[in-house]
């Protein structure tokens, strides 16, 4: 299949490597020359504009940092809507407010094209692996075309309901994954405080009512999970600032939405600290730090 | 073995049920007549004082609501250390403040007394079906010598460390787990509000980073687990204010340890505010409420 | 002079009869036929757009609910910028982000406009009086020349800095005061439930550290205060969802300075937990009923 | 008059030397030989305990650290209550939880002895300068007995109610104390990140509805109020450590009369966190250094 694939940074160009080792041909786009070289060696074609990639594409995926590059690579006059033909789908796998996925997907409507967001989990290890969880807001129609396709970048493919529900589905999710790590930070080093062993006290949460992925696969104490980031001096893994990033998704929505988040907000505020503490380049799990005596 | 048993409550009564049916005799003592009269069907005898109890006891166990009540079943003049013989093992399956934990023992070594803190996890449910978690702080000898007897009456017995260290894993991990529970509550909602389907969503959360049992097990929302307290109007299950006796626990113990718990205080006074609402008879995961529009 | 005057809500028709009552010339705008009426009544030229109403004035005022308005009536075909003549100065006096105060004045630039932002304190009944406080956002040369009109209007003028730090000056105030009401609120809410006299203990407040205006102005607490609304049912006054909407801009312009407010996001979602129950439209001193026991 | 005085710390003992100014003869008592020996120098007479201290006493006044030191300085074997004569008054100045002043008056009232809890505000400054707040929790009676004498070490004698609300007005006060400085830093800390200038945001504020004793006596920013310890490196000043006891007790409160206090929770784990960090010496109001960027 002929694919335009806009956006390669770092989720969008292993996704698209991907696609391409899955023999797709690809009509690339990026303002990255460096990127761009290389998937010119990979055999795809480069385009001028988000346009000129989406006329002759059978399909059209983006992958871009925020809603405000959506928006334009969407909506401006050498953008995607400007080019694409008639009945090709649209898929934006970017994390964006489900406004904005809503908006994009009507205006997409206007020419007769089905646009869904399918925001990722999964972080560039997943994207490089191909093992992404992708969580689609589509038509049933939509998704039982899109499936195939991002089952070649990801392993779990879920279709969560309307264009939009992908990344409600995806702000909800964090939300409750920043306040779980910090519930297990702020558990762990009570714990630590009081006297216990830590390898003890992760045993007994693991296996009982506190249990969750941010205590038994991504533990914020160092030495608990070999694998997890805290084992390897918080690098790697989802960035603070990037946790930083959904969760103003979520309280952004939750306000337009005249809904209370209490310690979603809280949670916010935290990782903004850790951030004003020049730490938001670190894992998330290093909220962990800002519970420890400083020597 | 002839053991005596004190603080027959709803924890305590189903407890020493299971050590009758394991073949052992009972020394019992509670204040409430009506569950003595119901011990003195099955066999057991009836004792004047904890001390009493204590006296003809090859082990003894309490299990009693608070703080004062330990302190006093086994400091005062009818107490346990009055009675009890030197070299006689005992436990306190009670939930209370490591320190005070780590007082009784110390006072119980004076007369040549081991004891260990065996707070438990599972509820009024996993003590009848003989299936309660155990958390132990004991020596290693004393351990040895509690396993098999805890074994009777729960399925988990897990050795934290030495004594007062059975507390504060349990006042840990459930400092997370009053967390948990409210970061549950607030994804739930939001996506309610933001309009996705519920269930879809906690199948999002429960394959993804945000799984927790809290999510899986005993999901606060209606109908999305059908064992859980949710799907039969809160009822059963964890009361609000038992999770507000365990957070104010684990934050006055933070408080001592001079260490932060930013979220786990918030979360307790979110559970007393639903207290103040009148809600605190209610199972805890019903913190879901206070998130919800009023019709 | 005449001056043009847009929008004329609970807020700005109050301020736009001071004008009238000064003696000015005034044409109108507004999307509300009645209003419209009563101010021909005054003698007052009624304009088809925004730009009409700009076209011959020698001055243009703005008092909008939102961003979203700002931007129209400034910037759309038939808005203020399409009318004003280069050199005529205008004040947006409504409580929007600084963002937005900046970007309309960078396009007031472009035509030689001198854009001020104005936003002001006082509520319904200081805008009826003329007692409103203006916190300017400026040039000192515009500065100047606002004043005079602006003290026809409001009492308190006051010069903040550049373009911008008019709304900064408001968001950081209202920022506090959200916070500081809510302490109040825990403050009495403690002291009533431990048995001291409250009007005892707002006097001790008053003459100690934790005095505020929320305290000795506007106590929450009713009969403290008897021209605080907390006297009369809650009713007038600041309204929960103004504060909700000012502390929305608060958080906001925090998350993109990447500043921590950690009061100021638990106090935004306390009063939209108070909007959830139903209770926005009270003064947002009931917040307090949050924290008396439920009869 | 002669009279008892123990625990003479920080501030027991510019609180002491003030009445022996005023003509008073005292017998002094505390466990530090240093400053007995300078109370010999000036004449008083060094006791051997509390309970011969207050033998001779025709008023009994102690000022000490926490609740235990009351409890045993009034309770044990040579205590004050072993020593006072009946119909002797007594004064406790010290800052402890209701609970334990409405016992310990309970306590003296079995041996005929009027008991009144009177804790301070005004900090060493004003212990030594005279200028104290009284916070008297008094029977009327004893009240008229006690203000004289109060009045020769403070200026403002406040008589709150019955025994124990001196206690509880004065935890009430700074909670909202300990919430309003970190309320005046968020929103000094947000103002200069969005950039106003600091002085006009403090003179916004100080003239407006954020007014409070934290802004516009005592502001957190440096440079704002000369006198204030944040113009002098947050020295000298009410301990951060000492805001952290009254918060405690201030919870601990809130917790056993069932009534949430959420931003006064927060703010104990502000507080807490600030220890951690090692600034726990600093005064309190060094809790906005939390909020700006490190370099």
């Amino acid at each position: 299949m002929r694919i335009a694939f806009i956006g390669l940074g770092n989720m969008g160009a292993p996704m698209a490597r991907n696609l391409v080792k899955a023999g797709h041909s690809l009509n690339v786009f990026d303002l990255n020359t460096t990127v761009l070289a290389e998937f010119k060696e990979l055999g795809c074609t480069l385009s001028a504009s988000p346009r000129e990639a989406a006329q002759s594409g059978e399909l059209v995926i983006t992958m871009l940092p925020a809603a405000t590059h959506v928006r334009s690579v969407y909506l401006n006059e050498d953008g995607v809507l400007a080019g694409i033909r008639a009945g090709t789908p649209a898929v934006d796998c970017s994390t964006i407010d489900p406004q904005t996925a809503q908006l994009i997907s009507t205006e997409a409507a206007k020419q007769g094209v089905a646009l869904a967001d399918a925001p990722v989990s999964g972080g560039t290890g997943g994207a490089a692996a191909g093992t992404l969880t992708f969580m689609v807001g589509a038509t049933d129609d939509l998704f039982g075309q899109l499936q195939p396709v991002l089952a070649q970048m990801g392993r779990n493919i879920v279709h969560c309901g309307a264009v939009g529900t992908g990344q409600i589905a995806k702000i909800c999710n964090n939300l409750l994954l920043g306040i779980s790590m910090i519930g297990v930070s702020e558990a762990m080093a009570l714990g630590n405080a009081l006297g216990i062993d830590t390898k003890v006290l992760a045993g007994v949460i693991n296996s009982s009512t506190g249990r969750c992925w941010s205590s038994d696969t991504y533990n914020p104490w160092p030495g608990i999970i070999e694998t997890a980031p805290a084992s390897r001096g918080y690098t790697g893994g989802f960035g603070a600032e990037l946790m930083l990033k959904d969760l103003g998704l979520a309280t952004e929505a939750a306000r337009q939405a005249h809904q209370p988040v209490i310690l979603g907000a809280v949670a916010q505020q935290l990782y903004q600290a850790m951030s004003l503490r020049g730490e938001g380049g670190k894992d998330f799990s290093a909220i962990v730090e800002g519970y420890l005596k400083q020597e």
